[in-house]
């Protein structure tokens, strides 16, 4: 008798998450091995409650149209399983649904956290010899996961972070005023993100002109003698800060400014706006900030198509990978050349990735710390080749109906 | 002997400023009675300047990138002519330089304020009994100027505004928890952009579930009690809201939320930050705000084809209109249909609208103040409609070079 097969997503929504979903699903349904899957609601909250959607009769067009939705069909949670040898029973209660439901293999689609959940059920898997296969397929934004080349989601956020921040400068052109433009960018440890913002460069733009990573411990006078020394050659200033950027002591910006300190409402502020009040207040500059907002994990419409593909294929071959019998992993990209830009797919056992974090490379911020190498350019250049067409009605683009997560 | 032509852009930028000044140059090019068209760098002030952009050789593939390229071609001012009586001068200088380049019309692209320079200009033209036209193109994402059915860019941003919304939305629903997500959208004085948040709207979704414009005294007991209404039976409660909105004595917000003033720093945070810590401390419920950034009024890749559609048509209509004999007006949309869409477009004299502001018809409002009306998502869904395929090299969008700009 065929075996069955359960998928879930879990940690923050990206573009996309729901096309290595795709993947899975499209896996199962070609596979001679396996005969259903089912997606859990919630990640594995979804197991424990036993909320699942039969996604086994998923047509061609689902599955595409899947693949072009943002955000998570199947939801999320946060919910980071116990230690084994501290509440087993959450583990018995897990295997005691895969027994009750035949099934041959569970695929979890996340991050960091999510990957420690892989490693745990396989672990425990493996204690009890159950035959059952646990496969991680990443996903993350912030590609912060080591071991492989990137994540799938950074592409794309990537993509739209770079054509913000050109549009941006557009905007910020136009007008015969000397000006300083401060972009706000996600990653609280990690610049990948914030690095995306040099794609924005065309041959006459330099913008963003200082970049400023939290790799980098971040000093105020060395920001502020930054900018002054661009002033007299440069009209329109702009700058990427990641919100995560940390002075030497590892104390956040946005918690420790002068500007913010005298208010005395570091809590309130983010590190763009903290970093606008100091320019303003050195510089008497015209000067804004903006956020680039969770737009740049849920812009389904600026998608990258080469982290769609990664992504889904991902998905496909974690499960051929289970069919083959192994579990404990989670697949892979690796880049097999540059240029022009190749990869291959493969995996790694879970528990060399579960809860690490993998930082920008030194050699890849200049020497002055405010901004990234060619390397870092040309790392992350292929990753947002693409678009995607949106399937559009009535102006909007026409995602997939998620009703059964609106409540 | 022909004349010849000048044509400037000032105000704050839109998607859809340059199809305006693609229509003005392609009127000026196909124009029998018109020769050369020149573009002045920075509004009125490049006209005292005189620094121009000879366009007249514009090709066609250059007119339709223009149309595609968000911002300002030409730059921008936000310079506001003297009134005639104070300083005669800066009148005679210009006129001096239309006539030294044989002007025959100046066509101006911008808001309300711009709007106030033709009518100035073209009064003093009648003083001195000159004949050189000058004639008013509407812009503004705003959507505040009288005499038109809307204004050209209005559409693009009421295009990106609904299309965030409603992925901000599928980011939203993944999560099983209760929450309240604040997304503040541009409008000082009127609501036309928060109102347009509602097209996110879809069968499974009615995400905004409030929304907030500038037109109704904000109180934020009613608030309260409007998210409080909610919760019971919806798990996330999406609030659209207007960065303008003010108590009944007229003061913003962002300045008088009891969480702002118990921090004293009115000065630093917006008003969906103000929001989002009143909800935090009065409903202790998980809360974000998002400032739907600058490319509300930059982003080319989400421009509405409408939009770029009739702003191209209002540039060249003023163009024939001048040729015909006109001067002192603004050229205007009228909406000459409802279902289909149809329109038409004629012009008013531009001392009609100069100055003068359009709000949000109390009718469009529900009675609550928390929404609005059918009448309103019937008025905007048309002006989204329609793509614009964006020309991508290297994953990014390749607008038109201005480098001409960037100094």
């Amino acid at each position: 008798m065929k075996k069955n097969c359960i998928v879930a997503q879990s940690g923050g929504p990206t573009v996309a998450i729901n096309a290595s979903l795709g993947g899975v699903i499209d896996g199962v349904i070609k596979s001679s091995k396996y005969d259903k899957i089912y997606g859990a609601i919630h990640g594995i909250q979804g197991v424990f409650k036993q909320e699942f959607l039969d996604l086994t009769e998923s047509s061609d067009e689902f599955i595409d149209k899947l693949t072009k939705t943002p955000a998570m069909y199947l939801g999320s949670c946060r919910y980071k399983l116990p230690d084994i040898e501290e509440n087993i029973q959450a583990y018995k209660d897990i295997f005691s649904v895969f027994e009750s439901m035949n099934i041959g293999a569970f695929f979890y689609i996340g991050g960091n956290d999510s990957m420690d959940t892989v490693a745990k059920l396989a672990k425990y898997a493996e204690s009890i010899g159950s035959d059952i296969k646990i496969a991680g397929v990443p996903k993350t934004i912030d590609n912060d996961l080591i071991e492989t080349d990137h994540t799938p989601g950074f592409g794309s956020a990537a993509k739209y972070i770079a054509a913000s921040v050109r549009e941006m400068a557009y905007d910020t052109y136009i007008y015969d005023v000397n000006s300083v433009l401060i972009i706000e960018i996600m990653g609280r440890d990690a610049g990948w993100l914030t690095a995306a913002s040099a794609l924005a460069r065309n041959e006459f733009s330099n913008a963003p002109h200082l970049i400023y990573l939290p790799e980098v411990a971040f000093d105020k006078e060395t920001f502020i003698s930054d900018i002054e020394k661009l002033m007299p050659t440069t009209k329109n200033i702009i700058i990427a800060v990641s919100e995560g950027i940390r002075d030497k002591d590892g104390n956040y910006i946005s918690a420790t400014t002068a500007a913010a300190d005298k208010f005395g409402h570091a809590q309130l502020s983010g590190t763009g706006k903290c970093l606008e009040l100091l320019v303003k207040e050195r510089l008497g500059v015209k000067v804004r900030s903006v956020e680039i907002n969770v737009l740049q994990r849920c812009a389904g419409h600026m998608a990258s198509a080469t982290d769609l593909k990664e992504s889904f294929e991902l998905g496909s071959m974690a499960v051929s990978l289970t069919e083959s019998g192994n579990t404990g992993f989670m697949t892979t990209l690796t880049r097999t050349n540059s240029t022009p830009y190749e990869y291959s797919i493969a995996s790694v056992p879970v528990s060399k990735v579960a809860n690490q974090a993998k930082e920008v490379p030194t050699n890849w911020i200049n020497a002055s710390g405010n901004d990234v190498t060619k390397d870092m350019i040309d790392y992350i250049a292929p990753l947002i080749e693409g678009e995607v067409a949106g399937d559009y009605i009535n102006g909007m683009v026409n995602y997939l109906d998620i009703s059964h997560l609106v409540k």
